[in-house]
């Protein structure tokens, strides 16, 4: 899926909502747990109930993971629901890996090749050869971990080096690397006033931007200062809309929030 | 497993060596590949040949999550077989993972209760609440990314911030998190002569220093900058060991690369 396309899918739903598929068996309604794959039979209500609403999935990798070989089994199914029922929606996985070079070759390989996602979320600590191996396939997308939405983002990411914040720093520097124009970014709802920055550094990247809702960004200030031209936002949503509610309607409230959601955005397009 | 047990056991066996298990289908014996589950074969044999060698063992998730559902049951495998065959074994799951307070609760859920390793690592740009969760576990142990061994560390690890290089400044804003004192850290060989700035500011810790071998880094330099009263070093080889014959023979080559380097460290200890 291109950045073109994507914004094409923007457009024509009025959306450019994110559904974060972070998936806790304690949350989750309980009479799904007599489901063969509880987190499969919850991903598959929620997608068949939101579908129309968002423009992306991005299934966090810590909760497959939490349950082993259940886990991926429940990941696998989720991806391929969504690459065999939703082709035109847009897929992250939410993985932040990084690892020196020939080993993120290896984690590119497990989500662009094996799991098919359109895009991985990469940390940027371990520098340009733990990066480039994700940029190397060339219908696929990076997204780089810049100012993240929680507290500890200002323990590093904030402070300066070579006289500007390091987020500034890996935003301009990851530019250089090969295919480097081609990276997303995480910025943080939760940090908007600082998407102004960001923008004169990346006009064009597109962003995707975790921290509405039940981190408390705000969506208006969000498109105030990050949205671009070609929209070039995702903004994500994950507890506030899949667990809307813990009872046998969970699906029908999820897509209730998610359509507020997107209504809102809809103000913005 | 403690720290004192680890030092214990490093003395007992006269090695510090911990072995990379980076499998990688396309690099052991072919014959192998007629195995039910070729990955957990060669594992085996390689722990059968060397566990007298090596006092740590670091299966590198990339070369698994590579082969999904098949890659996580060897990886499962692999801890099950070195927990209840060489308990005093220490193993690490080389993830490098981090992400916001929740999910990184997750991600050491998957390593410390659900595959039983001792310790994990982890990376430090999302800062504090990113790590805690990991060292909220009392008898595990979360190895931190300092100064990685290749290349890309130059982008932003050794740039400046408030003064100092950014890995120090990690160092020390993450001696003060919650357990952070029974932090360990990630540092590589192929910047040995770092150490002695390290050291000054964490004589106590434990480190993790791969790129001997394969990487270039030496053990010599190693020693002599980075071992402190306890050792307070694990040194991990994986390539240089496990590829070292691709015949029938290959897991006694291995052993006889890990004797050379178990040897080699006998004469630092």
């Amino acid at each position: 899926m291109t950045t073109s396309q994507l914004t094409e899918q923007i457009r024509l739903k009025k959306s450019f909502l994110c559904v974060g598929l972070d998936v806790d068996l304690e949350k989750i309604p309980q009479h799904l747990l007599k489901e063969e794959d509880p987190v499969f039979a919850f991903n598959k209500a929620i997608i068949d109930a939101t579908h129309h609403l968002a423009v992306a999935y991005k299934p966090n990798l810590a909760f497959y993971e939490a349950h082993g070989i259940k886990g991926w089994k429940a990941l696998e199914k989720t991806i391929n629901y969504l690459n065999e029922n939703h082709p035109d929606i847009f897929t992250i996985a939410d993985a932040k890996r990084g690892d020196i070079g020939n080993t993120s070759g290896m984690y590119a390989k497990a989500f662009f090749e094996d799991l098919q996602f359109d895009s991985v979320t990469v940390a940027p600590y371990m520098g340009k050869d733990s990066v480039e191996p994700f940029l190397a396939y060339e219908d696929k997308h990076t997204i780089l971990l810049a100012l993240t939405s929680n507290a500890g983002a200002y323990d590093f990411q904030t402070q300066t080096i070579n006289g500007e914040e390091l987020y500034k720093e890996v935003i301009k520097t990851s530019k250089k690397w090969n295919n480097g124009q081609n990276l997303m970014y995480v910025v943080g709802a939760t940090k908007a006033e600082f998407l102004k920055d960001i923008r004169k550094i990346i006009p064009e990247s597109f962003l995707l931007v975790p921290g509405v809702g039940a981190q408390g960004g705000s969506l208006e200030e969000v498109c105030k200062f990050g949205m671009n031209r070609n929209v070039g936002l995702l903004v994500n949503a994950s507890r506030a809309i899949i667990y809307a509610s813990e009872g046998m309607d969970f699906a029908e409230a999820a897509a209730a929030e998610a359509e507020k959601l997107q209504q809102e955005m809809a103000t913005f397009l």
